[in-house]
């Protein structure tokens, strides 16, 4: 028998009709679906139709300026991916929430709810949120503190892990005769006690099928890739070139040993957003057609948010002005890091850097056939640059379509990516252990005693 | 052309394997399906069959220590009815939520999400949460106090409100040659600033389908017949004779005034818990069958909860101690008020106490043919004691099918009931009017400006 080849990971990242930010302008879209959520399940659909791991939700808790030209979310992600599970039988289902703006008795609950739903398939992406406008919801005349607001996601996830945790996996006795529906020395207390939340639990939910769901993160500056290597388990992450994507990967992986992890224990999966069409020349003249369709006031007003910077008035035909150093900025700092490394590394003027940005928010685009789309991805995922991929399909259902029935194939020919599902969860899909619950055969008593 | 006879509207409210605490031991149940969604939706497709107006959950957010002989809640009741809003297509989903330990931007959007996914059939079951177990979840060492959890609420629901309202029903243009998504001066902020909560809004949701899901409300302490007179469309209340039933409507009808409301802005709708069998004996026997199942210690422990007194070792066939005041209860003082008042007008022993209250934890239970039932439902709907009733299988999905296959024909012979939907949305199926957003043709400019 040989060793199976190692194969990668993929992602569908869904955003209302596609991920470049003019994607509800272009023929083949039709705006109107993002407010409907059986496009998200036939999306999902057409994901499960080609094997893909999961389906991916980002998420803000607030609207900013950016009616006017885009709506980015219409429906909370916890709950749209509840009736994508309704819609889908193997799929994973991964939701972004935020640890500064929930609280982690619901939050946990949230996800033990969507996992129990959908038999073992939650995933949720975890964000700390680093916009004014979302503080400006909750009571905040600013945005909390970059260190700030990883601390309160480490103590979140600890609080978390110990309320799924709360019922041990062989809690439920459902004993008819003698009247015992669950053995309470097996269901815990967690008596949380930290700086910022206090809970006693357990939670009113029995453990969930994967025990938790799969913890994705997306963070990639200090603090950010500090978290991953303590808690994440997949890890979706903006790079534009091999290099830094190899660099990346290592230096995540490296970090998982302090933490008594090994590197096998988390995925790393690189966004990328691809233009694809049976020539080269027909990908890149359909991403052109995409690029036109910006509009121009709105970019600026993007931009200027990502780097910290007014831009309104700056000629579009000059490279950017100068930028604030990275640590000074309260919101997301690899994101800044990229656009400004971009941005100098390629010498691009404002209009150029508006183009490049259009269909990936900082995510490397890539125009090509279906046998370049898979070239890339395998030259990614044998040169230790990935370990699988979040596909943002730059504009919906036609851009995930065409990766499915035209990238998977030939991805499939050449042994990189599975035929079927051999698992039920999105753990299994992941190859990633089910965790024991910390409170087994722990000396903690039940809320029994 | 005659005036459409007044009819009545039902809610079909799941728990479990059935409201009655035994439930689950009694060989017309299945136990394990509560850790199902599945049995979700088919009991909401059971109800939709009948064409009742809505199905109901209730919430909690503690496990307390019910878990030794009944699980009342597995999934998060939003979530659960989002997958129970893909398996049908008309009927309403009301679920319970708590203003005490969410905050009102994301359970606001969470409805919002719910309405928009299940195209206007969601309504919010408002709770204020007395326990003490769920106040230890969230931090606090005691309940909050009873007037300061509805002062939070009203605050809660003056935001949410503006919340849903942000967006006026025509901001969405989409216009595609023009670049305008939305119409930035018909988006508003909502400028929220109460002593609790701090709120600029708007919403990162377009204006629900139902403008606001429905507000509904179960409590029946003095605060709580008034927060329902200020803002709930339907209420779910324990009534355990026709008399209290009168009284509790005409009361609460008569508050609406003051609050510029009608009388038929609101519908109430008390809980039944209906055993139903071929004659009345049979019924009578399958309700004793049920009680039989009853473990006394667990009953026990609930009882001492709901009256605010340790009854642990008091002897079962003797009337109750002496209670405190109602004005002490903590928690929910009407539930204390029925049960005590139940206890003395009736003289019951605690055991009988505990038989009667076993079938709906207060709600009154009622044991014959379906024409009997038909019949009860009849005298307080057209006696001036309800608009309609709010269903409680003892037992499900039986106590549900034979409601539905049995009881509502008689109802639709009397011309009592509907016989198919007329409309959409709950609200239509209520007869309530979609309210205009506050924001409409008001001076509020939107967030361009």
């Amino acid at each position: 028998m040989t060793h199976p080849r190692r194969q990668m990971h993929l992602n569908a990242f869904l955003m209302g009709v596609g991920h470049h930010e003019a994607a509800w302008r272009h023929p083949r879209t039709e705006a109107r679906r993002v407010f409907d959520a059986t496009h998200f399940q036939d999306l999902a659909r057409i994901a499960e139709r080609g094997r893909l791991d999961a389906v991916f939700l980002a998420d803000g808790l607030a609207v900013g300026h950016r009616v006017e030209h885009n709506v980015t979310t219409v429906f909370e992600p916890v709950t749209l991916l509840t009736a994508v599970a309704a819609a889908t039988e193997r799929i994973g289902l991964i939701a972004t929430a935020s640890t500064s703006y929930h609280h982690p008795f619901t939050l946990a609950r949230a996800f033990a709810s969507l996992d129990h739903i959908s038999g073992g398939r939650a995933g949720w992406n975890i964000v700390t949120s680093g916009g004014a406008d979302e503080a400006a919801n909750f009571g905040l005349d600013r945005i909390p503190d970059h260190g700030e607001r990883y601390a309160r996601a480490h103590e979140f996830l600890e609080a978390a892990v110990r309320l799924w945790d709360s019922w041990e996996d062989d809690a439920i006795v459902l004993d008819v005769g003698s009247g015992t529906f669950a053995d309470p020395d097996r269901v815990h207390r967690v008596e949380h006690a930290g700086p910022r939340f206090t809970i006693r639990g357990p939670l009113n939910s029995p453990r969930p099928p994967q025990g938790r769901p799969v913890l994705v993160q997306a963070g990639s500056s200090k603090d950010g890739i500090a978290f991953a290597a303590r808690w994440a388990e997949a890890v979706f992450t903006a790079q534009q070139t091999l290099e830094e994507g190899q660099r990346f990967y290592s230096t995540l992986r490296g970090r998982l040993a302090a933490h008594g992890r090994s590197p096998d224990g988390i995925k790393i999966l690189p966004g990328i957003v691809p233009f694809i069409a049976d020539t080269e020349a027909e990908a890149r003249e359909l991403e052109q057609e995409f690029t036109e369709l910006i509009s121009p006031a709105h970019a600026l007003r993007q931009l200027s948010r990502t780097l910290g910077v007014d831009l309104t008035g700056h000629p579009l035909d000059a490279p950017l002005p100068p930028l604030p150093p990275a640590n000074e900025i309260r919101g997301n700092q690899s994101r800044f890091r990229l656009v400004a490394d971009l941005a100098e590394r390629e010498s691009l003027t404002v209009r150029q850097l508006i183009s490049r940005l259009g269909g990936g928010r900082g995510h490397r685009t890539f125009a090509g056939t279906p046998e370049q789309v898979a070239d890339e991805l395998q030259t990614w995922f044998t040169e230790g640059a990935a370990d699988g991929f979040t596909i943002m399909p730059p504009y919906l259902p036609g851009g995930l379509s065409d990766f499915v029935d035209h990238v998977v194939p030939v991805l499939r020919e050449r042994g990189l990516f599975r035929t079927d599902y051999t698992g039920r969860t999105l753990r299994e899909h992941y190859g990633l252990d089910r965790p024991a619950s910390v409170f087994e055969r722990s000396d903690s008593s039940g809320i029994a005693v």
